[in-house]
């Protein structure tokens, strides 16, 4: 509880001091403060920067032991050379958690290490916690709180954790714009002190946090690690794209965020048994995470596929077959009913091709009651054309049946945005094709089957 | 020769009717129309209506029969029951093709395939061709021409062949958002007629064409397929995304387009014989399509990175060895060379990571000018953060160099788009994440390494 107690001064700060704020558009300490005030934070700010009198608006301190006190957080952008004395002066200043932004350590070669060695006692020392150094900083939408970039204003129930600032950025452009949005964020960078398992424990308790992403470079500590995430695996699923699989990769990794990648087998091996989906690529990190945060877990892998476009069933189903779930088949007797209830050219099996029916939502959504019965547990509704009210009949439907519905809609940029949107806000997942959705629903059913067996 | 001349008729017609253009905004007869009038064909367009005076603003005649002659092209969208009669005017008034959008024949089982059988006997003692039917029609950017929807602007270099308008709407859809545009496309339909094999040929002699981008659920003619892509592909890329590969997409396949979908590892090995890249996903045929469309012929298979983020970089690594390409190594030699030019806080190797060096676009241009005599033949670029200049720089080393280059741009959808156009209009190609990139360099390197093979 004390872990998670200081923690919270990470993501939910009363007061947060900006070292090293600066006027130059080009500096992580503008960049930071800059989003920072665009998030709306209802905290205080304080801007530390001893040779201007303001920054963004707001009125300079000139050093952390000017700044008005209680202070939890300090955001660290300054120089390595610069690190030492401000976390000295943080100590003494009672503050309860940093953020180090700046680089200069243990990812520079062996006297950075030995560096972040002395960095990590003093910030220990003084009962303080750590983010960084060498990381882009954290947010927390629900707290109107971003000590990084970009600002995701979407309150969501992802939370993120990554070695790469990049990494998470293009993770939170996605979200937001899919108005999927984040409940936190943070980038480890080279995790002296907070690493992921601090976070899978902390994320698995807070409220706002359905589900934990992670693109991670390496993990620390194997054996506390499947301890901790099978643990929480057992109340929120936790989705990992594991990079420095290559022999490439994992030099890179070494220096970039000081991680080692580990064998590959191993952590497969591990990840399975404690429960984490394990990913292959970032897009396919944010559909299984959107996934597990829109939809209850389904019972078992059955797919049903109803469509207008034949061509794009089938696509959906040489997935469904190559990610090993199970196109389900319809019983006669709904056959039967469906026959008599569609247009005589709808094609009734599965997939369940509408054809010319397909502008009338309802048709979709009573075709999902008809088959309400039948031995499937997820389906995918393949929609094209405008289709007036087809979110406000998915959204109705998605709340009467025990089927577990995701969506593709492919009809241009535009239509595609807003009708995303409508149905995302329904709680419906919509995906961009339907091989991208067939390995969001199949990353869904893994993480169902472990938790029927672990539960 | 006459093959050729004929389909010339399809694709780049003076003068068109449109039999069943409809006042019903739903109708495909309507949808047609309105695109054909929207793409500004400066041909001749005759709406052909028995039933009303004026659609769309166009006088409408009441049958082909009262058209002004010469007619290149009917495009019918008239129910199955009044093709028959309209083909025989078609005949008699000398149109020499015919895109059939209609169904109701093969798609519907043994009665239909009789019907079609009888249609096509007809349209050959004509002397016609005819794509369909059951079909989405036919667009030309270049001729402003088409027959189909959505309306692509964008006068690109990719012919596209389909069986599904979906697949040909979600392809048309990016090439037009990403400013690569198309060449010409084609929904083959039931391909009664005309086929793959025929577009193959057509499109490899076509000037406008330089990559065939193919969403296939079947091949009609095996033998002759690998006789005219073998051929095709020493002079133009054939990239093919062949669906129906499961037990459930073939059956679907069987109906959908009356495809029969084939075994799929004889597929696979006729693919690769006549040097087809083939691919997995409709991401996939477009990336590489695009890649292939805007990129020289690299001389081998070896990468180098160029990137300010390390965590996309181990991404980019990783994929690049699973997809067996190969990461090269930099010399002492050049080592030294970026060691003196680059700040010290750069990483050089590969991936050479220039880290805060990004943010001057000549530092990535002068990376590939100094390394050019290293043993690689592709650089991918990621890119984050603003950077002025940056397609500029990148279009300019380019041209010099010998190396083949493409992009990735992660900075949130408005920069990301803005840049995307610019490189795109410079020849370089950019991917939304690493992961795809080095897909699309994969497809790229295989086809270089078959015409290497082969010419």
């Amino acid at each position: 509880m004390e872990n998670t107690k200081s923690l919270s001064a990470i993501f939910e700060p009363n007061s947060v001091a900006v070292v090293g704020a600066s006027r130059d558009p080009l500096k992580l300490g503008n960049l930071i403060l800059k989003d920072m005030i665009k998030a709306q934070f209802k905290g205080s700010i304080y801007a530390v920067n001893p040779s201007t009198k303001e920054v963004l608006g707001l009125r300079t301190y000139a050093s952390i032991k000017d700044v008005p006190k209680p202070l939890d957080l300090a955001v660290i952008a300054v120089p390595a050379r610069f690190v030492f004395s401000v976390v000295d002066e943080c100590a003494e200043a009672g503050c309860r958690a940093l953020i180090i932004v700046s680089g200069g350590f243990r990812e520079m070669g062996t006297a950075g290490a030995e560096l972040q060695e002395k960095l990590l006692e003093r910030v220990k020392t003084a009962g303080m916690r750590m983010v960084g150094p060498n990381c882009m900083g954290v947010s927390n939408p629900h707290a109107n709180f971003c000590a990084s970039f970009p600002v995701v204003t979407v309150k969501g129930s992802i939370s993120l954790i990554v070695n790469s600032g990049t990494v998470g950025n293009i993770l939170q452009y996605w979200a937001e714009v899919e108005g999927v949005g984040i409940s936190k964020y943070c980038d480890l960078g080279n995790h002296a002190d907070v690493d992921e398992v601090d976070l899978i424990q902390y994320f698995g308790q807070d409220p706002h946090t359905k589900v934990i992403a992670c693109g991670l470079e390496g993990i620390s500590n194997g054996r506390e690690f499947v301890r901790v995430a099978s643990e929480v695996s057992k109340s929120k699923p936790i989705v990992i794209l594991k990079s420095g699989r290559s022999k490439g990769g994992a030099a890179t990794a070494a220096t970039h965020s000081s991680s080692m990648a580990g064998r590959d087998e191993i952590i497969s091996a591990a990840f399975e048994k404690a429960g984490i989906v394990r990913v292959d690529t970032q897009e396919e990190l944010f559909d299984v995470s959107k996934a597990l945060m829109m939809l209850k877990l389904p019972r078992g892998d059955r797919i049903l596929v109803i469509t207008s476009s034949g061509g794009e069933a089938i696509l959906a189903l040489d997935a469904c077959e190559n990610l090993g779930l199970e196109a389900s088949q319809l019983s006669q007797r709904v056959i039967d009913v469906l026959k008599r209830r569609l247009p005589e050219y709808a094609v009734v099996r599965n997939p369940l091709d509408l054809t010319t029916a397909c502008f009338d939502a309802e048709v979709y959504a009573d075709s999902i009651r008809v088959t309400e019965e039948e031995p499937y547990d997820v389906v995918l509704g393949i929609f094209e054309d405008p289709i007036p009210n087809v979110a406000l009949a998915m959204g109705k439907v998605a709340k009467e049946t025990n089927k577990v519905i995701a969506a593709v809609y492919i009809e241009g940029p535009e239509l595609e945005k807003s009708e995303m949107l409508k149905l995302h806000s329904v709680g419906v997942p919509v995906f961009p094709t339907p091989e991208r959705a067939m390995k969001a629903i199949k990353g869904l059913c893994q993480y169902a089957s472990w938790r029927r067996r672990h539960t």
